[in-house]
């Protein structure tokens, strides 16, 4: 039997266990002209996948309830049908979380574990890189002197982000939520300063005081009460990466913040919401510079790593406790 | 004896008619070599304006108490001590809320008494004309198709970008706070459709309402609830145009709004602050494109004109209780 974790019911607030539900379903043994048989490695589990666990019109269809969630997984091919991939070929795309499955190909592609360890391909090297790398420039425009500001800096996104300012020549701020990890972003990325959001009372101060010079590019994941800290500290023609909103992801009321049209105005700023898909035709060329940074150790990452299928659901929950360090990612 | 208006006290939140004092300056007969005397023809009163009344860090230094407020003005040269400028030369530039006053010139402008009344180069062809038209293109990018929505849409930024909206081709959706408004904008300047949130319940269903097809472009000129309402109905990869906040510009207290980052995420949408004295470099490409469409009779424009100098300051303050119709201006 084949277990696979569905949705049960559709989270109010903060996922919960039993929110999901793992199910075995049998496998058919044959497999059709033109597919793969695919045994699930490494499952990367993401804040962004709470949106699609809501019954609400986006960019990308919500999950049903009753069936499979989807995310990046790093798979092994156990079988082939399919001329453009072989037996023992490791290959990454959405797929379901199911121990193992069929895939007609579409949309994998084919990964290196030479290269790299597998699960990077579901971290530095996959979306969490890509969104990184490319929301940063995109929107960003970082310039060597300015000053970056990073929130859930020590989560898979944000320390890339950071890193990757740091390579290019920006001072770069992280605010984490705790100090071991800001003394690991200090210490094994290289961040100038950091700030613990949970025990800082005055954040607008304290972002004040780290970045004498104000901030010129904020890359935001978290949203809330952190962004609006920030805004006040923002210099004439910012630009605000909106690439997550964590801290009101679970939200169960539409949430306030402060109003960021008198700011956008006076400093002249920008914010514009990124999400890595829209820039498919940037992938190549991008994991190209992350993988050459990775060659030359400009880049580091890091992983926390789950064991075992059952625990999917609760590493995803747990993305919203902080309890991650970098990326957190199940391997099965 | 020359009269002057100066600031009094700062105001604290709605401007009041204390906060300004007209005082009599004593104007020396000597004009030094170089100098122009101008006499004060009309003046521009802007929404802005309570910006720089404020003692906050901003793009433009603060007016300080009890000297003169400066705003747009066209004056008639007078006397003339500069080759530049001749006697009966009409200019344009920030001048001071004085009766008249003397000028080295810098910053002024000549304009043309026989190609467009005096007015217009505070409105259509002057800041007015060149905020709704650079903001409208830089930073909304609109597209024939596409559908535009202008709040403040009967003030004079507003009924001029809403007329630029449809000579591109664009559906264009006016928000204001009358019917009588709502009425000129279709009858005289062609909207498709208008909301008036004064009296409309349910802001963000008439927005769906109004836009079938939802909000490409929108133009905002107000902030708060009516961009909040906007917010729910806006497309993938909109542009907000942040011109202005006029609803909030008075807060004595940090107003909070819907917190925008998930929005734009999911939307990939993109909000800018505009402010029109960064784009000096394209004032000549637009002014031609402005007075083109004006002699085209494509683009037309109302005003609202005050008489007499000492009415300024409650002119100014009438901005904010929407009693004007288009550009307000002081006729002196």
């Amino acid at each position: 039997m084949n277990k696979t974790i569905i949705l049960n019911n559709r989270p109010v607030g903060k996922p919960k266990p039993e929110d999901f539900k793992i199910v075995s379903e049998k496998l058919e043994k044959h497999l059709p002209e033109g597919e793969i048989l695919l045994k699930t490695k490494y499952v990367s589990v993401d804040p962004y996948l709470r949106g699609r666990m809501t019954d609400a019109d986006s960019y990308i269809p919500s999950f049903e309830i009753n069936k499979p969630i989807e995310s990046a997984i790093v798979g092994e091919v156990v079988e082939s049908n399919n001329q453009s991939f072989s037996k023992g070929d490791f290959v990454t795309g959405l797929l379901d979380w199911k121990e193992q499955q069929k895939s007609d190909g579409e949309g994998l592609m084919k990964v290196n574990a030479e290269q790299a360890p597998l699960s990077a391909y579901l971290g530095v090297l996959g979306m969490t890189g890509l969104t990184a790398y490319l929301g940063l420039m995109n929107i960003g425009k970082p310039k060597a002197g300015e000053t970056l500001v990073v929130s859930g800096a020590a989560g898979a996104v944000g320390s890339i982000a950071g890193q990757i300012g740091k390579i290019l020549g920006l001072r770069v701020v992280g605010i984490a939520g705790s100090d071991e990890k800001n003394e690991m972003l200090k210490r094994d990325f290289g961040f100038d300063e950091t700030i613990n959001y949970k025990t800082t009372g005055n954040m607008t101060k304290a972002i004040a005081d780290a970045c004498p010079n104000g901030v010129d590019v904020y890359f935001d994941n978290v949203g809330g009460e952190v962004a609006d800290a920030v805004m006040f500290n923002i210099n004439d023609f910012a630009r605000i990466v909106n690439c997550g909103a964590i801290s009101i992801y679970n939200a169960t009321e539409i949430p306030k913040s402060i109003s960021v049209q008198p700011f956008l105005i006076q400093k002249r700023a920008l914010m514009q919401g990124f999400i890595v898909m829209d820039h498919a035709n940037q992938f190549s060329d991008a994991i190209g510079q992350l993988s050459q940074w990775l060659k030359e150790k400009k880049l580091t990452y890091t992983e926390t790593i789950i064991e075992g299928f059952e625990n999917i659901p609760q590493a995803f929950i747990d993305l919203f406790d902080g309890k991650n360090k970098g990326k957190m990612v199940v391997k099965v």
